[in-house]
């Protein structure tokens, strides 16, 4: 088994978008040992001898349909509290080596290509990053911003970049609430490729406390009368959202964790406002109503502050490992085990976050048993 | 097997305080099916089978200092808004009821009998109300204000109570911060009367928040910096919490729920002021400091308004029941499985609130195993 | 001058709404010595003298479109937290006169009457109120629920009610966001009437925040870069703002008030949910992101939980008693002096509540003078 | 009149905190053009045409116990997002400057002199400043860290350097709540010098939002029954008011706004906890509770982020400039005009922050009139 020597391609869908900046960035920094990996789970001692292809092997690539080069769009987001003062000067290179690797993603307005034509090109630039970067596979990534939810049978760009992964023969996770690989005609095609795949809609921030507070609330036998929220974030993200279509592709993976782990529908809205001068920094606040003993009133009120690329990136760079190694184990299908990340889990996991933890270990496990059997198998096949 | 006809005492120190007048309350609501029974996690279905006492089968009594009478007491928190409006009218028959199961507890100032006496006293207050309900067994539960870090070898009076329940032959639940059984003095008469017992502090809001809140951080690898919080109450709790000793008995149990999910010692203080009109309700801020990626700053702000002894009651009548049924199927020394209530549980369990969810649920399946051989035992001895 | 034995007529459009309810409950609880006049200004020593009516000589009716009787409504507001336990049986007695008062509204559905029809007989109510009731003078006050924002030249409802109180001689004050006064076709009349009129649009919870931290940020230079709200509230009042035109009318004066302290207009939106949970109480999230010295990001969040109703009432029961003295004083017009009551002030006054307030102190010495005036001239004619 | 032209001396007692670093570095940045004036009151159009010295014409100086260099030390505060990013390099050269004016302060533990040797010291200090820089006149500016509550007769280190400023001539700000001048051997020596002075304790984050919120619930006839509060601060500040007794001398301010603007005491406490992980940011926290009418529950709570220093630099720019032109206008004793910058204002001025601005932009015009005076004055002596 070669998968420590071996490198592992990073094909990124919105490669310039700020989320990507800070998965290449921080991978970097990382592997110089400017930092030290906080909010990367495989960096913890329940994933060490599982085989997880390391963050110093990783190459990045990817899609996207703006021009501003990685290297100035760190700069960027130094300049606005999201990255260390210092660090796009200092991992520069590493920035510029994936600028290289970054394509046209498509289609843009005025664009007359069909749908298998933008496919078949899309496969074609991954597999020749492939080729180029000599890795041993690539897992395809969706950190694009947001779309509106779809309508009607056309595939949406995500479903696009989603069948060219496919196609590409690559294991694909989507960070995002956009459709990817959750179209009626991928169905077949997802099911006849035998890929690991993983999604939709990272957990980081709002819904995160969500997926706890929950569970409590079940636990304990509390009943939830009413839970509202707002969300207000500038950045790219947030115009994207301002788009009701967009916020509602959104809002429907937040409720379905309530929904979930309550066991009920309650009350209660969920705003995204966009708000530019908040930058790339997000609030959440959310409250609770719930009754406590004899229907006596008790409020529950939670204010979240943060930077989403920031809570996201080490969440993408965890799944693109666990993802490979997944299709390197010969793991085929909806990864389950990986519901902790998301909002909107593929497969039919536990809804509550210690539960999904409880599942991401066990995990863990089975590939740090198929790690050293196949390091038993390499040892018995050496003369 | 006869359990489920049987009486079952429930005897509380500090009779007569908000927390034990709830629970008087309540259980006889309960039982008229005036309130549907939120909070109560015993009512859920995992608890289905497994040999319970029914509410309707609890007999109250207890020790208090004050002279203030139940259905008095119950008015006054009904005009704070702790017991539904006419609730207290409802249900003066059970008030009264308990009311005349309260004997006087001490020592007051002036009273000169020793530890000894004492004890020997209250036993005896114990062993009579049983003896005059016809119970099968009593629960003895302190509900009682909060006492200063006890100081020195003299037993404090929550130990003195707590082993009047180990003369009295009665299992014993600490749901407050004080000495009880944790008197290095009482270890080896606790462990000669086999008796099953349960505590320390329940878990009713700010800290329940902090249990899964702190495995949340843990679990997804983010380094929290600070964690402070400031608690305002009224009441009779808030007076006796303005005593820096008797809040730090308090707070020793909040931080050790901290330390033990985070696995680590944070910056921060707790702060408990006294804010008379405030009632008895309860406002908690947390305010969370964290790194993400790169060391990006995260806030977590968290508010809980409430009403501290609508929250505590159900769980003291979740478990005088479990430790009354404990003590039925043979279950001696510290009930770790009910870790699930407290800040600061007895054994040797884990700490955070799913895990401790997961343990309750493990003792309500061995419960309900013993209740089905008990059945079937039951009818292999008739004719 | 008779004025303090003269009785003085309050007809309320809502008539049994929670804010009606809670005007007529609370004038009887006050008169009765049941509490202190907490909320009310016109009750502070800055007051004494000018010759206002006391609120025992106040006499209420209304028309309304709703059927529930004043004093059911009033259980149902005491069972909800907003009227104290007992307030309804004490004061059942002037509830049920001004219930008797009450007449139907209009138009429903269905109902065929012209516009001129409907002002004809509301006039025709108001002036057989008052020849009942013998009082002095009438005020029309507006506390009904909030009409959708009134499109093309028909007159809305509230515009009815206006030209009613013009024809019926009766000063106006609009204490809603709904038109009344302010539609064009009534612009000539309101001038021939010369009557005193005031509003639009009562400040009672978040926007009354909002007009003392506005000028706090323009009195210290600091420039806002974003104001953000979400207004929680069920009640009738949450049902009537989820209707997005009915919203807009209410957050218009929300940023009036914004834009007028400010001195410009700031990105953010404001949200209003109806959560049914929450019932008669509203909570209110206000995030203030502005910048300190050399652009350095200040965040203030505000966080106001209270009853509507119950702080509305008494600045009803103000304008009530300030524009009949107007009234009684021959001032005419818009009183713009009353604009620390109002988001959306009539004339041309401060926007600041600092400024407001000495406005109202000024009117208040105003209309001392006059009353000594009177009475110096009431001295002088007898013999 | 040549106070356009002359220079004029700001002497920092505390040279080299973050306080005074943000003075310097921002000073410089302003009069370079790189910021607007965010913050600066003395730089809204209310100011124009009353002679204030340009800020182009500040020299800085001052005294400081700490050796870190004013260069250093501004990189450190950009760092931790204090100052923006290339601000220290861009105004390297004025932070150098003033460095050089940097005079040891005292004493220090071992320091044998006396308090008037200490005094002596000081004022020759900052006289030998004064003659070097050319300045017309030296205001001295105390922002060091607050000193503990001062006992007994002796001087506490504020007090030596308020003595040194009354015998070096210079007019004297007191922007922290350390005794400074107010020590009762001062007073006569006070009175005799004839200067201006202002103080105690800089209005920067929860007590600004109180001297509006206080005014808000007096004028609207609300009571408030508590007003709760925790401050959460790092740096230099959060160590020094961890001290109680350094904590109680910045409480008494913070009670002092609360009890003049809402004109009783309430009861609440106010705790500051050193929070090492904020770093030279801060949170505070505030919860208030008041009855509405007929005694209904309202509850408000606040919460402030920010950072002291940015909030502080501004308003001591302000008062350098107000109070050098005060002591050039002639103006004696206590200014109780500059009392909006205040929490605990020299004089006999009001509290609310409204009633406050109204006093300074009535200075502002007692200092235009000056201004105009001495033009025309100017002119009519030229040939």
């Amino acid at each position: 088994m070669s998968s420590a020597a071996a490198r592992t391609g990073v094909w990124l869908i919105g490669a310039r978008g700020s989320v990507a900046t800070t998965v290449v960035a921080g991978c970097a920094a990382l592997t110089a040992g400017l930092h030290a990996p906080t909010g990367m789970v495989t960096e913890t001692p329940h994933f060490a001898g599982t085989g997880l292809p390391a963050l110093s092997s990783l190459v990045f690539g990817g899609h996207d349909t703006v021009d501003c080069p990685l290297p100035k769009r760190a700069e960027a987001l130094a300049a606005g509290g999201v990255l260390p003062p210092g660090l796009p000067a200092a991992v520069t290179a590493e920035l510029a080596a994936a600028e290289r690797e970054i394509r046209p993603g498509g289609p843009l307005p005025g664009d007359t290509r069909s749908a298998e034509d933008l496919v078949t090109a899309f496969a074609a630039d991954i597999r020749a990053f492939a080729r180029r970067s000599g890795v041993a596979r690539t897992v395809v990534v969706n950190v694009a911003s947001t779309e509106p939810l779809a309508r009607g049978r056309d595939l949406p760009p995500s479903s696009l970049y989603a069948a060219a992964a496919l196609r590409a023969g690559c294991p694909y996770v989507n960070f995002t609430p956009s459709t990817g690989l959750h179209h009626p005609s991928l169905t077949a095609e997802a099911a006849a490729h035998a890929l690991p795949y993983a999604g939709r809609d990272g957990k980081t921030g709002q819904t995160l406390l969500r997926s706890v507070l929950g569970p409590m609330f079940a636990q304990r036998a509390l009943t939830v009368r009413a839970w509202s929220g707002t969300n207000l974030l500038g950045g790219g993200d947030g115009a994207a959202l301002a788009d009701p279509a967009a916020a509602a592709a959104k809002n429907a993976g937040k409720e379905r964790v309530l929904h979930d782990t309550l066991g009920t529908t309650v009350e209660g809205e969920v705003h995204i406002d966009d708000v530019p001068a908040l930058g790339d920094f997000k609030t959440a606040w959310d409250h609770i109503a719930f009754d406590g003993f004899l229907g006596t009133r008790v409020i529950l009120q939670t204010i979240w502050q943060g930077c989403d690329s920031a809570l996201a990136a080490p969440l993408v760079l965890d799944l693109a490992r666990l993802t490979a190694r997944a299709h390197e184990a010969g793991l085929t299908g909806p990864l389950r085990e990986l519901g902790f990340y998301f909002k909107d889990p593929v497969g039919d996991g536990p809804s509550g976050l210690s539960e999904q933890y409880a599942e991401l270990l066990g995990l863990a496990d089975r590939l740090r048993a198929r790690s050293a059997d196949a390091a038993a198998a390499d040892a018995g096949e050496r003369p």
